[in-house]
């Protein structure tokens, strides 16, 4: 409950260099090994995954999703041994957040009207 | 510089119920006692600070921002003391999220690319 209310992106230079789309597309690709199939599993185009994958590999100073060119929506994708240390730290980020501001996040969640 | 990366959302139902801009947008105005001041110093349109705080006040059970009618755009508008236990509530789930995390946003940081 309180993890899905907690929304936590790590901004850089006006850019989201991690939040949780991103996060879920770098398991999705990690689970399907390739790019396409993963912006198939969360109903997202192709393109708009790849824009996510090359934001994120241009926000940091190595490599997160590794692919391989070959077919028409490109070979496979696999995400890298750095982009798995990220995919750790963002979890760890949200856990003792969530954790760390219970109180908080419960004032604020019990007056959040019900549906 | 921690705090600056770590941008943290509080969601209800697909809104945002609380973030950096609804913050923003409340701490001014508390400061200038209107919200088309507010929105001017945020160089936002009346209509977006307008439905900024509308979304607030439909997401939360009591009131978080009153605005008296009356002038072109509406009279004075005040963050009630609810509003400014929300405005306490975020601030120091940013501060704790950021503490707690520490580690992980070091580990994320080191590697981000400088402009």
């Amino acid at each position: 409950m309180r993890d899905s209310l907690l929304k936590i992106r790590i901004s850089h230079e006006g850019n989201t260099a991690l939040g949780p789309g991103k996060i879920e597309l770098l398991l999705m690709i990690e689970q399907h090994g390739s790019i396409s199939a993963a912006a198939k599993q969360m109903q997202m185009s192709y393109r708009r995954a790849w824009e996510l994958v090359d934001v994120m590999n241009r926000c940091f100073d190595q490599v997160v999703v590794l692919s391989s060119t070959g077919g028409t929506h490109g070979g496979g994708a696999q995400v890298t041994e750095f982009g798995k240390s990220l995919i750790g730290a963002y979890q760890q980020i949200l856990k003792k957040s969530a954790e760390a501001s219970a109180d908080e996040l419960d004032l604020i969640t019990r007056h959040l009207r019900k549906a």
